[in-house]
Parts: structure tokens; C-alpha cells; sequence
């Protein structure tokens, strides 16, 4: 049932519990125990860290009652960005994106909680590194959030410190409020992702421009599949954010809803760079192609200028070398002299014709 | 009336009815008992092998009072997946892929019902082999589903395994969900082919970069047009699958409309592969042309590199190899050794201006 | 006001009177009788054969109260399909297709009636010869059908013997389930033309892989030229058979709109399969581009490698044809065989460093 | 706030009353006297030639009570074909589009009118000359129909022949089915444009194909261009005609609505020809493209096979040219004869080599 | 918060309040008398300069009850054109666009308020410099508009006049209307400088089917990389243009609302042109690739002419300089003068093949 990697970390849940005015934070070792702590009052936000143990996905939609294939679809990674409404709760699935292994402020790196690397460290690392794309899932009940995710790194550093110090409209709202920032936050990454990759292009265009190097039309290759990766995540992503607003959908409160409205003007805006990304890259490849020709042409004529000038010269050459008894000009004075002064007119018409044509 | 290739074999009927608590399954032979045979109670599933009887499925229309317009889609099979709605009963055809000419787990050799081949070799013989589209067509009415496949073998062996033995909910839920649990067989199919075809593209992608083989060129455009009736499957499919949860059918219960939002999921989630294949196809073929040119640049930059250093300095040899008989340099002493450095000169110039346009 | 080529032959109508036990048919030569033949019972099937005899049209559009527009559009050749509701009719412009000047089973070779060349040689005279596309108009009133086609050929030979005879369900039903049955048979003439048309394709492909001739680009120009023509044909169709099925028509019984969903269906079949055939030759002139740079790059490396090896040893040649009298090489008595040493081993070199780049 | 180019001649007006028996012709000096004019009964045609004098539109828009925008419009002539419902009257924009610089059936010479050129003439003249785009604007209320176009020949003749004589349904209907004549007969121009066009195409794709001359490029972009300009006047127009029709609009009586989608036909038409055209370009730029490189593989086989067979041949030569003291051959009685034998078979063999390969 | 480039300047507020027959002008030091200035009746025009002052757009979004979603569109610089309807007011976001530095009419150099380079001394600069875009940001409420830009230069010079002089309708109508002008003059500046691009266009066309220079295709990657910029602020544009008609928005009058009219066509009318030009673009670059071809073609023929020739000629030079003792030509009287006839007749034998394959 599970379709992605193998992992070898064992999976854990961390329960958040909020007010106004209280914050807490625990770990969940018995997944038997969820039921009576999430009965407690205030917003829950349970995050579960590892989606490979199937076991216990299924120990969790027993305790939650979650439909089958909704649990199915947590653990199936290749999900494509979608929302589904389900009697009691509501269903999203969507794709962090990062440009390298690890996503940025890793704020996890044990289920414990503390920030790790400055995020200024973070964005140097990403104009470079392969992309990463990680599925994330959210389950929303009424003042229930429950999110999942693959690896234990993930953007929301900031937002637990947020959560925790109480600064920020964070602990005065519910549970779609902290949906809301959680979708937006990961919004936010496809931005830097593409600035990345916006990099990457300018560099790529440059050097193809400055002349093309042997690994260029790899890499407008690999861009290109990358792009195609980062679309498939984005595309659907829309619509979903389209239909959150959309539907007369209880879970949301009109007052998040403008928020949801900017989230989804923010997806809509990723779409956009995504295109215009893909028509540079086509247009790249199209001017690689141009260039090649471009520099056949120049390989080509000095080629023809050469052959065109000597190759007459040497068949004048190849005449006089000959050996017939009766060629009679071996003999006149100035045949010699003669001939260089034939052969290099012949050799400056030929260099203005050429001049003419442009060729030099 | 029947537009397939011809099949020698015998077309069979097999009648499969379930409780939660029984289960029964038979071979029919007279079709003229098959009215009394389905009026019994339970979940009844009626499997037709072999559409090429046209004989047999009249009578099945007949005793089954078909609409005419169903028989004989039943038989002509090019036919598009569509779902349409009788007076008594939903019509739905679709295609079935896969990657050989027999189907991966083989439980039907024979009329009978064993399971074949492992599952595992089934999957690792998909790799390979030609597509295969066969048309599998269903008749959903109240508690009675009738399918319609073109050859014995099938995906089905695992759910009648489940059926058999009570495992699962099958047992439990009616004809609606056994219909949905083999579209959904279906749909995962094609899944499994689209891997196999990343595969191949994968690997024709590695072999075009390290250098384009002949052949290359046949093996893109195999895998076009093997992607193009892979699209023609699927595309439409997504359609029906929409309309199959959209419209306010009474053949499907309530319950079973959530599985079908997830197919319908699933079909979408094909489609979009099946666009990414494509365009990664296309831009295969962009790669294998690019680096044609790449390719004609090096060899034209060879053969310039040497007629244009040579060419020159054989016309001087060929200047000194006349037999005028004025010709003073002869009788120089130092004449041939000078000629020499001048020629080498000559080479080393052109030699470092080649360097200078990166030729070299 | 008539806009097709110019035709020699008269203009006749034919009118077939039918019940179910009841079969009339008769060549009409006045039309101011038309509206007194017309008036009996039973269902009436109008044949025009000849647009081209727009006095003829006026006098059949006074006598049955046609509207002028539809007048107009029956005799200009070039229309789209389309179908327009009228007061007191339903008009409706189709393409007839055929791959040959005339069309296939020509049961009408005079205004008489019988049926002329048998089936399968006019399948097989159809996958050579240029398209043929003909305007086909149908007005449909309660009971009432008149046709009007361009030419005496057509593919309703089998559907009038079937009238005559009273086999099948035809004379049980109304004017409409006859609509139903041209159009049908109008559209299966499209399939026949694709299937030729596929056949082709194929072997273009085949001949273009092998190695393309000098007329293949013509081919394929004419093939696509001509997939334009029938697309234009079916495309509009495709609406038009869905919106004759969706409008309230009142010009078709319930019981027949099973039937038009059906040729809806091979519509859209048509479609797709003209669009499929559209991407296949795009993808066949991207090929025959490709082998044109194949086949170039071949011939530069056998002229590269050639001059490659020559050009420097025929420099060599022509320095020790040189003709000054200070030439010590000349007196060595090893020097001649040593130059061939010194060539050879060149060559030797140079033939393996084709090998390595694969040139060889 | 006109935007065209200079006019130099002077502005007028032309006004034509009719009833179904009586018909009134005169020409407009005096602006203030429009309103007493246009009280008078019957239908009223106010035809606006020259739309450069700004200050008589104002003029014109006061005293018939038209909206600033719509004056506005009427002499900015970059307008797209449009269609807006003010309070009191329809307005309409549209193009008329002619291949030479005056358009065709010059009735209108002088202010006066009568019939220029006969239709043949002009039809003939069509073929050639550049594309020649108008802007025709219409102002439609009750009865009353004004119309504005910037050059004072026009398709109208015929039409206006037809009010004169009183011949045809024209007198008996009001202005909307004027309006709809007028549009009409501005769309008839376009197919002529078009035909005038698909034959500029047939002749450039067989001249192309029978060896592209060197301003064949020039010409397909030309005809591109201007193909992009005929689109963007027809294009929009489609959604003008269907909205005419489609608005409950009490400007067009149910009567003329006939007609008007019997226009918007004729729009659609038109607009799927430029499509196919554009198509045609685009194949025939591929076209060219190919041809090109299959001439430059032909330049390429000949150069090698002359290279190929003479550069070895040439080598063989310098070597028995050398002045080596010890070469035996020299000595060889039959030296000579033998290597004439070796060099034709040599050639012999590579031109056998050449044929298997194709390249002769 | 702030997303743009770096800026110096203090940003800065100018308030304008008008009736008919009142006009007052003022720079705003101090936001807090904000309110306090904007309750007095009458227009009011608040125009703030300068968006990277988040301090002081926090500020005014206090002041003026803004939502805080708002004042963060203000400040983040990469917005796409939308218009979002908030409780109390409307906001909108679009992009000004010049195609030089400092935008056209500069009559804010300071925040005084004068007119400064007269008009066509702008229009003349603007056929040339790169493409600036800058967002500009309006708030609508009840006969209040708020407008936000980045720098002080802006189009609205003569509508400043306008408004001091109290010509034209502007200071009868309420600040909806006000606000159409400026949506109105910012997508005339789309013309400017879309018609500078058609300059452009057309001179680039003209150099390259002249002989492509070395930095055209720099040139044309440049122009489609403005035109990407150009259509992602027009295309979002149009929809937001359509909302603010369609929506029931109680922020604009019916008056005005034919207004909005005009404006959307406008932006229509720019999109089309944005989309004509991308298409004149990509076949720009198509036919520089063709040119290419062409000359590599003339390169090609000019060096197979003059091998072809030569290559021969060269081989029976290189013959008779052999030194074989037994040659018996050597001694024959004619044959020098033979050979030669020999060559020329091989040579004008070519040169009459090369002419009838049109290669000369």
C-alpha cells in the first residue's frame, strides 16, 4: 500500500494543543491514547512525521475515523494535488516542493522542536541541489488539524515559534486559520523554488548566448523535466485552492476565507512563473539550435574560402609541374614571375567577391 | 458485426453469486437458462469471455433484454469508453492495457478459475513486450453486474480469490461496488503500463545522450504512437468516470460514490502521466535532433581543421614542384629548409586561430 | 446562386413511399405534382439528385414552403455542416466522403434502381484514388424526408433494398429512424476513408523509414491537405450530432435518440481517429527531417574521414615532388620506403581515431 | 482622436428613405437639419462617408443623441468588431476587408451614385494587390439605420440598385433586415478575399515545390501577415453575430434573426478557411524548410562523391611525382599501365560503393 | 514585506479634493489627521508615492481600516492585475508600463505638481529604452480613491490639468468615474508601448531579411522575453476588466459603467495585439533559422562548384607530373595542347550540369 521509498527512521506524532492564552506541546507514543487527547479543549494540530508506517496510519484512522481511502491515499505518495470533502472532515492533499534533499528550516531534526539552520544559510543552499518533491496531507476537523508528512524537515519552523510565544493573530484563531498559514507556508516555498530555478535559467541563457558548452542541452533537458514536475504540483493545485473557497464549505470561516483568496491568487501567480519558465526554456533550446547553425555557417565558410582560393591555384601549380617534353611556356623568361602575378589576382578577385557576399 | 481479429477458441460464460455468507460459482452452457439462473437471489456477477460469438451475445441481449444499440457495441470493438443509460440498466465500455499479448495474472487458462502466474513475474515481464488494448465492456443493473472481455486472462484473479473466500468487504456491498472494484483493476493497470513505459523512455533517453543510436529514431516513434493509444483509452475515461459520479445514477449507492471520486482521481492522475510521457517524448525527439547538429558541427569542424591548415601548404609544394626553368629559388641553399619554417609557421598560426574560435 | 462544378446530367427526384406492409416508388417528373404525391399516408422519402438545377430547387422549396435560406444553402456546395430548426422543418447539411470520384455501392447508376458493384470490390477500389467530399442536405418533417445530393452515386443502395424487401426494422418505423439510418451510413463511410487513409499513412511510414524517396514530401503535403478537408467535414458534425440529440426536438422520438447517441458516438470516433491520423503525419514529417540529417551526417563523415586521411598525405607527396637542388632527403637510399612507413603509420592513426569517435 | 491615415477629400452624407412604394434619394449639407429629416416616415438609411472629419461626427452625435464613447469609436479606426446596446440605439463595429486599395463594385465615385466597374471587372482585378482593411461602423435603432465608413466606394451597389428599383423583398422589410443585408454583404467579401488568398497559396506551394525561388520566403511571410489581419477582423466577428442573435435584442425582429444565423454561418466559415489556410502556411514554411535541406544533402553527395573518388586518385599521383633518386617503380616496364588500373578500379569500386549507398 | 529593488526616496502623499465647482490640493505630512482630512465632502483623491515605506503604508491601511491582506498586496511588488471586493471597499491591483526608466508625462518630479517634457519629446523617447514595469495599486470606496505607486512619474499629468482647470466632465462625476480615467490612461500607455514593440518588430524584420546580423537573434529573445512581461500584466488584466463590469458592484454607477465597457475592449484590443505580436515574433525567428539555411546552402554550392571542378582537373595535372621512365605521352608533340582541351571541355561540361541543376 505504501508506494514511495524505503525509510528506515521510525515515524512519531507530535500534538500541539492551543488557546489563547495556553500553548502545549507533547509527544504521542500510544496512538490508543489519541481519542482522549484530542478530546481536550482548544485548537488540536497533530502532526505525524513518516507516512511509511502503514500500521500506524491505519491505527490512527481507526482512532479518528477516517474513511479507508482516505488512509489509502496517505500512504499512496504519487498523489496528485486534490480536496475532498468527507462527512466529517475534510480531505487535502498537496506537494511540498524543495530544491535539495533536506527541506529548509529544519526545525525537526529529532521529533524534539528546536530551530536549526539560520534561514539565511537555507536560501543559499537552494539556488542549487536536485529537486525534492514531498507529499503533505491535511486532515480538518472542527478545531482539529491533522497534517502529514514524509521527511521530519519541513518550512513551519517559524510558525511553531509563532504558536509558542503567542506574538502574531496565530493563537486567537482556529483551526482553518492554522491550515490556512500551513498551505500558505508551503505556497511560499514553490516562490523560492522558482526563484531558484529563474536563477538557473538566466545562467543557462547566458552561457548558451556566451557559446554553448557539451552539458547545455543536458541541462535545458533536465530544467525541463523539472518544470514538468514542479507543474504537475502546482496545476491541480489551483483548481483545489479555487474549489476551498468555492464551495460552501462549513470547515473555513468567512473570515479566512479572504485568506484562502490570497492563497489561491499565490498559486495562480506559481502557475503563471511555471509557464513563462517553460516558454523561456522552450525559446533557449530554439536559440541552442539557432547558434549551432548559426556556427556551422562560420565553421562552412571558412572551409569554402579556403578551398575556394587555393584549390584553383594548386590545379595552375599542378599544371606547371607536369612533364610533357613540348610545353613551351618552361621556357619563356618570365613565365615564373608570370604566374605568381595570374595567381595572386586570381586570389584577391576571389577575397573581394567574397568580401561582397559577406563571407569575410 | 464483429470487427476483431478471429478467435478460434470458444466463447464461455461464467455466472458467479454472492452473499455475505454464501457464495456460489458455476460454468453456463445453455443460455436459454440464464434468465432462471440470474433471477436467484444475492450479488450476481455474469462474466462473458470471447465477444466474437455474435451469435451468443444476441442471445444474451435476448435473454437479458439488451438494447440492440448494446449488442452490438458489445462486438464492434474500436469502441471509445463511454457510459450511457438505458430504460433498465448503465452501459459503460473501456479499454483494457497491458504491456503483452496475455494479460498479467492469468487465472483463467481455462474456463475454469485457479490463479496462474505469480504476481511477481507478471510485473517484471511488463517491461518489456508490445502494447496490448483489449475491450472490456460492463452492464451494471440492480445487484446483477455482466461483463463482457475480449480473451480469458485478466487482472481480476486476486478479487474473485477475495470473493471466494469472504476476505474484505466485497461480500458485504453490491453489484455497484463489484463494478467499481474492477474498474478500479483496470484503471491500476494502466498505471503499471505507464511505469513500464517510463522505463523504456528513461532508458532511450540515457541511450540518445550518450550517443543516438540508428535505430533510436524507430524506438521514439514506436513510443508515440504506442502513447497516442494509451491517450485515446484514457482520455475519455476521465470523462465517464466524472459523469458516473455526476449524474444523479441510482445504480450506484451513495457509498460507493466516494471510491468512485477516488478512480476518477486515479484516471486523472493516468491522464496527466500520459501528457508528461508525451512531452517528454517530444522533447526526445528535440534532444535527438539537436545533437545531430551537435554532431555535424564536430565533423565539419575536423574536415575544416584540416583542409584549411593543409590545403595552403600543399599549393606551395605544389609551386615548388613546377618545372619552369627560370626559377631562381631552386638554387638557393637555404630555400628548402626555409620553406619548411614557413610552412610550419604557417600550421602553428592557423592552429592557435582555431584555438581562439574554440575549434580545437 | 449555385456554386459547384458544372454538371451536365438532368436532375430527377425519386420518391419512395413506405408502411409497414406497404412499399411504393415512383420517379416524380413534374413537381407542381409534388404537394398532392406527398400528401398520402405513410412515411415519404424525397430523393433530389442534382443541386446543380436551382430552378428545380425553387420549385421543390415553393411546393413543400421551404424557407429562401434554405433554398440558398442546399444549392451553394461549399456549406459546413450544420442543422437549423425551421417552423415547420429541421434542416440539416452533412458531407458525403468517398477515396474514388464515385461513390462506393452505386445502386443508382440511371434514376432506376439496382444494386451495381458488390461490396467488396468497392472496398477495395477505396484505399487508392483522390478524396471525393460531396454536400448532402436532409429536411426532416413529421413523416416527411427529402434529400438532396449532389451526385446519382451513394451508399444507400443496401438501405433501399432493405426498404423494398421489409427485412429489418426500417418500414416499422418514422421518417426519423430513416434520418437516423443516412447519417449513419454517411458517417460509416467516413470510417472506410480514415481506414484508407491509415493504410497510407502506414505505408508512407514504412517507405520513409526505409529511406525516403523524392516524392515522399509531396505525399505527405497531399495527405495532409487532404486531412484537412476531412476534418472540416467532421468536425461540425460533432455538434451537430449533439445538438440533435440535446434540443427538444420534437422532429425525433425518444426511442430514435437512443440511436443518434450512437452516431453521436462514431462522430466523435471520427474525430479522434482524423486527429490521431493529423498527429501521425506531423510526427512523419519530424521523422523524414530527421533521416534528411541522418543521411547528411553520413555523408560528411565519409567525406570527412576521406579528406582527412588524404589531404595530409597528398601535402607530403607534393613536398618530395618539389623540385630544389638542395634536397638532402632525395640521396638518402632509405628515404622512399620510410616515407611510406611515416604515411601508413598517419593513416593508421588517424583510422583509429575515427574508430573511436564512431565515425567508422 | 482619429487615428487613420490623412484624408484629403471632403466629407458627406447621403440619405435614403423608403417605404415598400416609395423611395427617396438625396444628399446631407446641412448637419442641424438631420433631425427634421429623420422625423419623416418610412425606413431611413443615413449613409456617413469620410469619418476623418471629426468635427461633423460630434456634429452628427449630438443631433442624433449618441453616446461620447460611441462617437468616440466611430473615428478611432483600430477598433476590433464589437457589438454594445446603448439605451437607445445598437451600435456595431466591423471590417471590411478588399485586396486592393479601393474596394470593389465602385458605385460611389462622387457623392452621387450610380454603377462604376462591371462585377467581372472587379472580381478579376481581386487576385492580385495588397490587402486593403476598413472599418465599417453601424448605428441601428428603430427604423432608422446610420452607417459610417471611411472610403466612398463600397460592395453596397447592387443593393442600392435593388432599393431604387424596388426589385426583391428589400423595400417591404425595415432597416434591421438592411442592417443584416449589409453585414452580409460585407462578409461575402471576405470568402472573395479568402479565394483570392487560397489561390496566392496554391500557386506559392507549387512554385515552392517545384524549386523555392529566393523571395519565396518574403512571400509566405507576407501572406502570414496578412492572413494574422484578415483573422483579427473575422475572428471577433463570430461572437458579434452569435451575440446578435442570441440577445434578446428587439432591434432584429424574429423574421431577420433567421437570417442573422444564416450570416453568423457565413462568419464561421469564413473563419475556419483562414484557419485552414494558416495551417497550409505554416506546412508550406515546414515544406520549404525541408526542400532546402534535401537540396543541401544533394550539393553534399556530389561533393563527396567527386572528394571521395579523386582525393585518393590525386594522392596516388603526387607519390609517382616524387623526386626520390631510389624509387624502383620508376624503373617498372609496365609501372604506368598498372597504375591506371589500380586508379580505375579504385574509382570503379568506390562508385559501386556510392550506388549500393544511394548517392548516385 | 517589501519585495522591490532598493529605493532612496522619501515616499510621499498628495491629497486632491474636488466638487464642480471646487479644487484643492495638499501634500500630507502626517497620517494621523488623515481621517481627520478625508472626512471633509466632496472627491478625494489620495495619491501615495512611493510603496517600499511599509511603515507608512501600515500607516494609512490603520487610517483607513484597510484589511491587512491589503496593505500586503501594496508592498510586495510581484502582484498579477486582480480586483478583490472587501467589505468596505474595493481594491485593484495593475501594472504601468513604459518603455523607458522614468514614465512618459513627468509632471511629478518633485511632489509639487507641474507639467514637465512636453508630450511628443516623450513619444519620441519611447520607441526606444527597455521596458519598465511598475505596479500601481488603486482602493476605491464611496467618492474616495486611494492610488499607490512606486515612483513619482506617472501618465496622469493632463487628467491632473484637467482637474485644476475644471474642464471636461471629470469634477460633475464621482470618484468611480475618476478612477476609470486612470484605468483607462494606464492602458492607453499598454498602446505606446506595444506600438514602440511593432517598430521594433518591423525594423528587425526588415535587418534580418536584409542578412541577419550577429545580435539579431539576441535582439529577438530579447523582444520575447518583454513581450512574456507585456502579456502577464494585460492577459489577467482583461478578466479583471470583465469582473468589474459583470459583478453587481455597487462602487461603480451604471453611468460609468459603459465606461468600463470602452476600457475592457481596450484591454481586448491589447491582448490581441500582444498576441500578434508574440506570433510575428516566433515566425521572425523561424525564418532567421530558413535564412540560415539558404546561406549555408549558397556556402555549400559555392564550394561544391569550385571542388567539383577542380578536384579532376587537379588529378590529371597531378598525373603528368609523375616520373614513371615509360610514360610514351610525355613524348607525343599535341599532347600538352591536348590535355588542356581535355580539361576545358571537362570543366564546360560541369559548368553547363551545375546551370541545369540551377546551381550557378
Amino acid at each position: 500500500m505504501y508506494t514511495g521509498p524505503e525509510r528506515t527512521y521510525g515515524a512519531h506524532l507530535q500534538l500541539i494543543r492551543y488557546q489563547e492564552d495556553a500553548y502545549n506541546e507533547q509527544q504521542v507514543d500510544d496512538v490508543t491514547q489519541l481519542a482522549k487527547l484530542l478530546a481536550e479543549p482548544g485548537v488540536r494540530w497533530l502532526n505525524v512525521v513518516g507516512v511509511h508506517d502503514t500500521k500506524l496510519l491505519e491505527d490512527i484512522g481507526r482512532a479518528l475515523e477516517l474513511h479507508p481511502l482516505t488512509v489509502e491515499d496517505l500512504a499512496s505518495l504519487g498523489q496528485r494535488p486534490k480536496v475532498e470533502e468527507y462527512d466529517s472532515y475534510l480531505f487535502m492533499v498537496m506537494r511540498m516542493l524543495t530544491r535539495h534533499g533536506q527541506p529548509l528550516p529544519t526545525d525537526t531534526p529529532a521529533p524534539a522542536t528546536t530551530d536549526g539552520t539560520p534561514a539565511a544559510a537555507a536560501v543559499s543552499a537552494l539556488a542549487a541541489g536536485p529537486l525534492h518533491s514531498e507529499q503533505f496531507s491535511l486532515v480538518l476537523q472542527d478545531n482539529l488539524l491533522i497534517t502529514f508528512q514524509e521527511l521530519e524537515t519541513d518550512p513551519f519552523g517559524p510558525l511553531r515559534e509563532r504558536l509558542r510565544t503567542g506574538r502574531g493573530r496565530l493563537r486567537k484563531m482556529g483551526a482553518d486559520y492554522l491550515a490556512y498559514t500551513l498551505i500558505d507556508l508551503v505556497i511560499d516555498q514553490y516562490f523560492e523554488v522558482l526563484e531558484a530555478y529563474g536563477d538557473d535559467l538566466e545562467s543557462l541563457e547566458e552561457e548558451i548566448l556566451r557559446g554553448p558548452q557539451r552539458d547545455s542541452l543536458q541541462r535545458v533537458t533536465d530544467l525541463r523535466r523539472d518544470l514538468l514536475v514542479v507543474r504537475r504540483a502546482v496545476w491541480p493545485l489551483r483548481d483545489v485552492m479555487g474549489s476551498l473557497q468555492r464551495k460552501d464549505l462549513e470547515y473555513f470561516s468567512p473570515d479566512v476565507s479572504n485568506y484562502l483568496r490570497d492563497a489561491h491568487d499565490h498559486a495562480v501567480q506559481v502557475m503563471d512563473a511555471v509557464e513563462t519558465q517553460r516558454e523561456q526554456l522552450t525559446s533557449l533550446h530554439d536559440i541552442y539550435l539557432t547558434l549551432l547553425s548559426v556556427r556551422m555557417n562560420d565553421v562552412m565558410k571558412v572551409l569554402t574560402v579556403i578551398s575556394t582560393i587555393f584549390i584553383p591555384l594548386t590545379f595552375l601549380a599542378g599544371i606547371y609541374g607536369m612533364n610533357f617534353e613540348n610545353m613551351p611556356e618552361y621556357h619563356w623568361r618570365w613565365a615564373y614571375p608570370l604566374l605568381w602575378v595570374i595567381m595572386l589576382s586570381l586570389a584577391g578577385g576571389m577575397i573581394v567577391s567574397f568580401r561582397r557576399r559577406g563571407w569575410l
